[in-house]
C-alpha cells in the first residue's frame, strides 16, 4: 500500500497533476478472483490462477450495466476510488469513475482486475499471478519457467471473471494504453459479450517502433547482475535495474512541455553543478531516478519483462473490431503516436464500424491519458450512454 | 577501421539507404593536432591534447574558402571520402561533400575533427584526448578523473587547430546534431572567427527532456557491472552495457516508419517465434542489438558517459547568434524534436539575424539529417556561395 501511494504520489509530483477536491471518496475493496486452472494462448496451463479485482457501483437486475475497465503497463485494478478514507489519493482514473461522473457509477457497474503478470506483485492490495508467484507443482517460485502470456491471455481470464459474476454482455471495456490493448483483444475474441470499447492512448495491430522501445524498456533489468536470468527469489531482487526501467518508462511516457515546465535545466542540488562533477545530477534526472526507485521497491522485475513480451505480441487485428469505438488520444503521444492511432482507426472504419474520436491534450504526451483523462469525460459519457442502434 | 566500417555498415544496413554510385573517391589522409595543454571551461587543465583530423580540397591562397564540419555524438571527423579505394563506405555525408557536390571541394578547403572524449576512441582512424586516454602525470589511463569537458571546450580546441592553419575567417561551420551544438558555440563564442553556420537536426538553449533522454542513453553503462565506477582499463571493458547504450540511441535517433517498413513484425529467425519462448527475439531486436555490439567494440563506455555530459552541459544561448544561420531539421525528429528547433529559430531571429530553414524529411527521424542529408544540398551550396551582405 505505502509503495502503490508513493507511486501515485510520485506520479502526481512529477506531472504537477491539478489537485481535485476530493469531498466524501468512494470506499473500494478489494477482491480475490481464483481460477482452478487457466490455459494460455500458447497452450501451457497455469494452475491456481488469482487476481484481484474492485467495484465500484451496482450491479442491476439483468446484470446490463456492467463497464469493465483494463489497466495500463505499471498500474493495477486501484482505477478509483480509495481504500481508506486516509488514502493520499485515489485510484488513477478517479476524475471520470464515480457517483455524477463520466463512467457514473449511480447507473452502471464498474469493475477493473489486476492482470496476470501485474507489475506491482510485490504491492499490498495487489494480486496477480506470474512468475513470482509460487508453483504449486514445485513449491518454489516460476521464475522464467511461467508460461509466456499475452493480452488476449489477460483478456481470457478477466472472461472468466466476468462469466463467474453472470454478466452475458459488458455495455464497455474502457482501458488506457495496455488497457486499451486488451479493449481491443475483447472487441476481436469476444464480440458477443461487449456492447463497445474505449481504447484510450492505445493502437492495434502492432507496430515495430514500440516492439523495440519495449525492448529498450526492460534492458535495464537484463544488465543488473542481480537479475541473474531470472532466478533472484529468496535473494536480493535486481531492483536497480527495475528502477532503471521504470525510469525509461516514465520518460517515454511523457513529453519535452512536461520536462521543462517542471524542471527546466535546474540542478537536483544547488551546491551541486552538474558541469562540475561526473555524478552531480540535473532535477529532473534526480526525480526519474528517485521515481524509478520508488515504484520498483512493490514491483517484480520478471513481471516488468513479463509484460514487455505481452506488449510485443499484441496483435488484435483492427480490422476485425465490430463494435462501436470510441478512441482516446494524445496527440503528443510517444508511446501510441497519432499516425499509429489513424491507421487503427483507418482500419476499424473500412469495414463499416464505427469509430468516434476525442482527444486528451497536454504537455504529458503518453500520460494525457491518464493525468488529463477529464477532457474526455463528456465524449466517454455521451458514448457509454447511446443506445446500440445509433 | 574495421570497427568504424562495421558500424557505417550496420547503418546502412539498418537503414537501406540508397545506395550511391561511388566512382573515383576522394582519398582522404587522417592527421594529429596536438595542443601542449587545454585548459577547460571548468578550469581544469589537460596536458598533450590530440585530436585527429582530416581535410577535403584546397586551402586557398589568403584561407578565405575553409569550412568546419563538426561531428554528431556517435560519428567522427570521417564526413566524406574514404582513406582506401577499397573502403566498404565513405564518410557519412559523403553525399554533400566532395567536388561539385553541395560543399564543394573544388572551391572549399573542409575540415573536420575528431573531438575531445570521441566516443570511438578504440577505433584505428580515431584521435581523441579523453578518460581512456594516458594521464601523463600518473602514466594511467584518467578514467573518471579526466575533467568533464563540454561543447564549448570541444570548440575551443577546434579553434586552435584553426588558428594553427593560419585561418582568421571559417566561411562556415556545418554540423549534425552534437555537430550543431558546436556550431551554435562557435557562432556565440568565436563571432569574428565565423561568417555563418548551418546547424543540422539540432536546436540550441538546452530542453530538459533531452537532458532526461541523454541521461537514459548512458544508463546501461552503469549498469554494467564491468563498469565498475570508470575503473575498468587493463581490465574487460563494460561493453554490454556500452552495447545497451548505444541499442537506446540507434532506436531514438530513428522512427517508426522506418521500424515497420524495414522489420515490420517478422521475428530474428523464422523457426523462433517470438512467443514460443523469453529469449525469442523479433528481428528489430536482434538488428539493434547486433548493431550496438558492433559498435561498442571501437567505443569507450567513460567517453560515452563524458559525451552525455557534455551535451546535456550544451547551453548555448541562440538569442546571441549574430551570424547567418541556414537552420536544417526533420519534421519527425525525437531528439531534437521540431517545437525546440522552431524556439530556437525563434531567439536567433528574434535579434534581427537572419535565419534560413531547410528540411531534410525521410522515415529516419533524427536519422533524416544524415543519410537523407542530401535534400537539404541545394540550399546549403547556397547559403556558402552567398555574398555575406546579402
Amino acid at each position: 500500500m505505502r509503495a502503490i501511494l508513493a507511486a501515485a504520489a510520485l506520479v502526481c509530483a512529477l506531472n504537477a497533476a491539478p489537485a481535485v477536491a476530493q469531498t466524501s471518496p468512494l470506499i473500494v475493496e478489494k477482491k480475490v478472483f481464483e481460477l482452478p486452472s487457466y490455459t494460455t494462448e500458447g497452450g501451457q496451463t497455469i494452475k491456481n490462477v488469482r487476481i484481484g479485482w474492485e467495484s465500484y457501483g451496482t450491479l442491476n437486475a439483468d446484470k446490463s450495466n456492467a463497464i469493465l475497465i483494463t489497466h495500463f503497463f505499471s498500474a493495477t485494478s486501484h482505477a478509483a476510488g480509495k481504500y481508506a478514507a486516509s488514502d493520499a489519493v485515489p485510484g488513477y482514473w478517479d476524475a471520470i469513475i464515480g457517483p455524477g461522473k463520466a463512467i457514473d457509477t449511480d447507473k452502471y457497474f464498474v469493475l477493473s482486475s489486476d492482470t496476470l503478470v501485474n507489475l506491482n506483485a510485490n504491492t499490498p492490495n495487489v494480486v496477480t499471478t506470474g512468475p513470482a508467484s509460487v508453483n504449486p507443482d514445485t513449491g518454489k517460485p516460476y521464475g522464467l519457467s511461467f508460461p509466456i502470456v499475452t493480452i488476449r491471455d489477460m483478456v481470457g481470464v478477466q472472461k472468466a471473471l466476468v462469466d463467474t459474476l453472470g454478466i452475458k454482455k459488458l455495455r464497455a471495456v474502457v482501458g488506457a494504453s495496455m488497457g486499451g490493448l486488451q479493449a481491443f483483444e475483447w472487441a476481436v475474441n469476444y464480440p458477443d459479450a461487449i456492447e463497445r470499447i474505449v481504447p484510450v492512448i492505445s493502437a492495434a495491430g502492432g507496430d515495430a517502433f514500440l516492439t523495440a522501445w519495449l525492448d529498450v524498456w526492460g534492458q535495464p533489468i537484463k544488465l543488473d547482475p542481480k537479475w541473474n536470468g531470472g532466478d533472484y527469489y529468496g535473494r536480493e531482487a535486481p531492483n536497480a535495474g527495475l528502477a532503471g526501467a521504470l525510469k525509461v518508462v516514465s520518460l517515454h511516457a511523457n513529453q519535452a512541455d512536461w520536462a521543462n515546465a517542471t524542471f527546466g535545466l535546474a540542478p537536483a542540488a544547488p551546491a551541486k553543478a552538474p558541469g562540475a562533477a561526473m555524478d552531480n545530477q540535473f532535477k529532473i534526472e534526480a526525480a526519474l531516478e528517485a521515481g524509478g526507485k520508488a515504484r520498483a521497491a512493490g514491483a517484480d522485475a520478471n513481471h516488468f519483462l513479463y509484460l514487455v513480451k505481452a506488449n510485443q505480441l499484441a496483435a488484435a487485428d483492427p480490422a476485425k473490431v465490430k463494435v462501436p469505438t470510441l478512441l482516446v488520444s494524445s496527440p503528443n503521444d510517444l508511446v501510441f503516436p497519432p499516425a499509429w492511432v489513424e491507421r487503427t482507426a483507418g482500419a476499424i472504419a473500412a469495414n463499416g464500424t464505427k469509430v468516434q474520436r476525442a482527444s486528451v491534450a497536454g504537455p504529458n504526451g503518453h500520460l494525457n491519458g491518464v493525468l488529463h483523462i477529464n477532457q474526455a469525460g463528456p465524449a466517454i459519457a455521451e458514448f457509454l450512454a447511446r443506445p446500440l442502434t445509433n
